[in-house]
């Protein structure tokens, strides 16, 4: 029988031949992953249950990414408790405050992640992982701490989207305005409790880096999963990297799908999210005159090298507008190294940048750039709903990297070429 | 009449020739500082009274410090009541996210301050100037306001002390401990109102970043100002970056001082100020085994480039404890682009450090390194209450940035020597 490769991936966790959507299976999960918001919930049910020790210390990874290095007494609890179960547990892949980063650009970059991998994470971006052609996706606390004592859960299979995207992409479009276009098109609940899959030409010659972009969001569009199938670019990018072995799944020609979305990119401008839902996308050109308090480049959306060297090329020799505070956030330890060693900070601090220490800080209203009442703010983030970076009379408007790095000096929504 | 630096200083401002101890004067000010937190307070008084505008645009200087970039929702309301003001008076020192810095280390740096200044500033830390043989204290927002608008402001001239530093540093002992092992001397209150005028040969050899650390905490024994007579050392850090015309004061021979101290620095070892006054200052070798959590690098007190190069020398080539977080925060933009571009970064990267862009944030509980209950952070800070940097059942010990980089190494309170 035909499958897709979401389809696949789960058949093979769940030790069978073929799955079909809509049936309940139980699968082995390759890694799980809290951070330090989810993963306090998961420990206490883990204790409430009495479970003795997690099923494998190297298949547990817990990245303290939200509130750290510590916002408050409060967020310094909930790492503490993080820090301690980690230990007492011997977990290999703890990851401490200045040997980490946000945890869905670490765990790829660590060679934690692979294609064909089943991964849950007590995240709903967790499905970001799907890039690599693996199954990813969010789950609850309760779930994952079954997760960690039994190294494997149940999941309904998906039935799948294929979102087919053809044609050259124009200067300055990227994974961040394919995806914001398709959740465009098909609304918050376009693909609920779907995978959605990615394909066509322009995914094929989409990086690395636009490809974690797309899958990101797929929860965004209430997507169970968003996937791609590996190829060359994914064989380069793991390659002497991931550290368990991997497969290569691919759909079937004649697998089944629910829906099939195709679109022409050649007509795809730099999307814009207006508040309050990622699905309120526009194309930039009728973005309008909207003046912004705040840039925000980073999160796990938009926070990999890819992401920062686009936003150096815009920021280079320009000052950000004096009214607007510009964030930088590298998305790890070791993407921030990087951009350090070639010159990307220079470019940022010469521009009037602030350059943070990674974190998902401001993304989720943390810290590091919460917003005023009545302040705006663009972001290269994921959610833009009421609130989301701060007061509630504040706004989000979500963009890649290079509008946002545009918006930043001209002080108002801006496409690059406004600044180039 | 013979007159001391401080003395001779509030004369000039007040236009008399002469000032003694106890007498009020009405003087003229150079600069007046706030923060994020303090100018609020000062804004409301401001607007209350009804005043039109500030006295001289370029005399103001508002530094959002404390809690930007905004940590929460009430940050980003004071912080954007502090910019709203600055646009609105056309102030000429407003300091934006990103091109900013901790305003003590920012102020001299940007060449603000000088030699034979009046400042105040509604920040208790103002004292750090008197580094450069200014007169430079903290006062109340109300003050500040009437002196916002006014351009002088009261005071009771204080009696000074003299404290003499004889002989020559040990290794590993800079300004830090000098400061901490006085105040362990004097306490808390040894120094109310008066003057602390720290002079002799250990002081005329001190770098100026030593000589701003000092005087930083002046207040933490209860100084009404600390200072240093100005010699060729402050002449090389002020030519060519001060903007104002500056004046060298000095003290005359038969000034008269309350007190009078004299130390020998050959007897003072690196200071650890034990939890939860800055008094409880003891020899490093008098520590015992105290295992840390936390190690915090930075603030007005320790984040210039000296402090940083200090702290990159212990660390180089070592590793972080597993079990410690260490936090570097350089003190402006300007020291975060000169640490990088020598190296530092890299050492602090390589050894497993969180480098946070430049913030007052841990110092005072503010973010970017809270405690929980239980916790223990040895600190480059200058004060360690009671719940300074987080939950009331944490501790801070205050020390060199030697001391807190070696004892981020080892996991315990340690001796550089330890590590090297």
């Amino acid at each position: 029988m035909p499958m897709t490769i979401t389809e696949k991936i789960l058949a093979a966790a769940a030790g069978k031949d073929y799955v079909k959507p809509g049936e309940l299976i139980n699968a082995k999960v390759d890694l799980v992953l809290a951070n330090d918001i989810t993963a306090p919930v998961a420990i206490k049910e883990f204790e409430k249950i009495g479970l003795p020790g997690v099923w494998d210390k190297e298949r547990v990874a817990l990245v303290p990414d939200h509130f750290v290095p510590n916002k408050d007494i409060k967020s310094a609890e909930q790492a503490k408790m993080v820090r301690d179960f980690a230990h007492k547990q011997e977990l290999t892949h703890y990851f401490e405050v200045g040997r980490m980063g946000i945890e869905h650009c670490l765990l790829p970059e660590q060679g934690l992640v692979g294609p064909g991998d089943v991964i849950i994470g007590a995240d709903s971006h967790t499905c970001t992982y799907g890039a690599l052609g693996a199954f990813a996706t969010g789950v609850g606390s309760t779930d994952l701490a079954a997760a960690m004592a039994l190294g494997e859960t149940w999941f309904k299979v998906p039935e799948s989207i294929k979102f087919v995207f053809n044609g050259k992409l124009n200067p300055w479009v990227g994974g961040k305005d394919l995806i914001l276009y398709t959740i465009g098109k098909i609304g918050v609940d376009g693909a609920l409790y779907r995978a959605m899959e990615f394909c066509g030409e322009a995914i094929e010659q989409l990086s690395m880096d636009g490809r974690f972009t797309m899958c990101n969001m797929a929860i965004e569009a209430g997507g169970k999963n968003g996937i791609i199938q590996p190829d060359e670019i994914t064989r380069q990018y793991v390659e002497g990297r991931t550290k368990r072995p991997y497969t290569f799944y691919t759909s079937d020609p004649d697998a089944q799908y629910a829906e099939v979305h195709e679109f022409d990119v050649s007509k795809i401008e730099p999307q814009v999210a207006f508040p309050h839902l990622p699905e309120n996308a526009r194309s930039i050109r009728e973005a309008g005159n909207v003046e912004i308090d705040q840039a925000v480049i980073g999160s796990c959306t938009n926070g990999r090298m890819e992401d920062l060297r686009i936003a150096a090329q815009v920021l280079k020799g320009q000052k950000v507008n004096r009214r607007v505070r510009l964030i930088v956030i590298p998305g790890t330890q070791e993407i921030y190294r990087q951009a350090m060693h070639e010159g990307l900070f220079d470019i940022f601090l010469e521009a009037g940048a602030a350059v943070s220490t990674p974190t998902c800080g401001p993304c989720l209203g943390g810290y590091m750039g919460i917003l005023a009442q009545g302040e705006r703010c663009i972001a290269t983030t994921n959610r833009n709903f009421v609130g989301r970076m701060g007061h509630a009379g504040s706004e989000v408007y979500l963009s890649n990297p290079a509008v946002a790095a545009a918006s930043a000096i001209t002080g108002r929504i801006s496409h690059p070429e406004e600044v180039l």
